[in-house]
């Protein structure tokens, strides 16, 4: 019996990355994160400047923590995941498809099944 | 045999609190709170305007916690322990013998000795 064909793709597990694209992977995932970082930065000193009671002390204090923790959950930076990582964070337009030149298509179609799940 | 002049006063678990002096010592208590947690927003608002880095946003988030369970812990209402909450917020410059007007000499008396620990 034939495979279905959603199920002729290479696993992401078994990808092979080239120094080549291992090096665009990893500058596109700092770009990412520093654009993130960033974000998080500007998003504090806006809602910093703007606590009036005390309630607002504790939960910037609650922000920051899911941030940090979202953030370390989120930047993963195995090769077995990086597809869905990327793939996440093209959808919340931390990344664009020019950020990910340099991949092959391999890895784009892995990023673009991850982006479907 | 006499006990020694440190041990003839009333121990602090026993001293008895009228109601109007739970009440200024209620007004005191709360006084000071609310000055320490003003203290505490615009001490977020002025580090927070200053990070540059990401770094600042998880001392930020630290410090935070650090305020919060500071806070929780020091201001503790209970009768037991209320003259060395006072003494504390009267060393920490958070409360003035003027804001103690109100409690009788015992508590007075309680509280300089607290401040002497």
């Amino acid at each position: 019996m034939a495979s279905p064909a959603h199920c002729t793709a290479v696993p992401v597990s078994e990808i092979r990355w080239s120094p080549a694209e291992k090096s665009a992977a990893r500058k596109a995932f700092e770009l990412a994160l520093d654009r993130e970082l960033e974000a998080t930065i500007r998003q504090v000193k806006h809602t910093a400047a703007k606590i009036e009671e005390p309630s607002g002390l504790w939960e910037l204090e609650r922000w920051l923590t899911e941030r940090r923790t979202g953030i370390e959950r989120k930047y993963d930076y195995r090769y077995s995941v990086l597809p869905l990582v990327f793939a996440t964070l093209l959808r919340e337009g931390r990344l664009t498809d020019d950020d990910l030149r340099g991949l092959g298509q391999d890895k784009l179609e892995a990023i673009r099944r991850a982006a479907r799940w």
